[in-house]
């Protein structure tokens, strides 16, 4: 028993479902009106110098706008890819606009990406935001879809 | 105000996420390993008698296999599409594996598509379950993808 749940995901609270967007300004608009809100105001990923981007190992300049609806536990990111190369412009690119990742608070990144890894499982693109740092996960042949780790510190 | 509010959607709840497969049991069985929990039994849905069915407005005889797995205040649905023609089936020729729609808990079906229609999104696929009924609305040119509202009766 022990042994089954450390080698699981630590969590299984969904806190996030992520949207690739072509137009956040256009999306967040058309969610607000769905949702009877306010459009939310979107902000800007950090520069590379804050965010520490990687994309399959590498450094990348890649950024995004990011808006928020929340719809209770779960919030829902919109994702607006800002430059390249990065997991939010390869799906963008790959199958235009739709839900791109579901993410959870984990604790442990290093720890649950090696949980992850031993099954199949790879980190694709990883950085840092304002208290805390993620990783996206291509867990696409396994589960159909990509998942993003979060980390608060 | 209130003109503005009966325009919406009737709920920011999302209460689920919808999850196309190929193999019910082996994606089953990849989440309950990557949750470390017992995979869980599948079900058919229900035959066209009693699910009436209806994909673009005509009857359809299709039908599903579905597993969940509790994430919080979100189940995540594993839809292994099981004849044609439907919302599922399209999804899988189309795009393969992968996140098909977020769903919402509404009051008022019909109230609630017109609302959705105003809007320029339709109603794709139709049907009752146990206790209540469906109806999977393509959102996807507004929203980047399928709303289900589930009415319980």
């Amino acid at each position: 028993m022990s042994t089954e749940s450390t080698r699981a995901l630590g969590s299984q609270m969904i806190c996030q479902v992520g949207l690739i967007v072509r137009d956040i300004e256009r999306s967040s608009a058309a969610y607000a009106d769905l949702f009877g809100v306010e459009v939310p105001e979107w902000s800007l990923t950090d520069a590379y110098e804050s965010a520490h981007t990687e994309y399959r190992g590498q450094p990348s300049a890649a950024r995004a706008k990011l808006a928020f609806f929340n719809l209770g536990q779960v919030s829902l990111e919109l994702i607006e890819p800002v430059g390249a190369p990065s997991t939010w412009r390869e799906f963008l690119e790959t199958h235009g606009e739709g839900m791109h990742h579901i993410a959870f608070h984990i604790q442990g990144m290093e720890e649950q990406l090696t949980i992850l890894a031993d099954k199949g499982m790879l980190a694709v693109q990883r950085g840092d935001y304002t208290g805390g740092r993620y990783a996206y996960v291509d867990a696409v042949p396994q589960l159909g879809l990509i998942l993003e780790l979060l980390e608060n510190l």
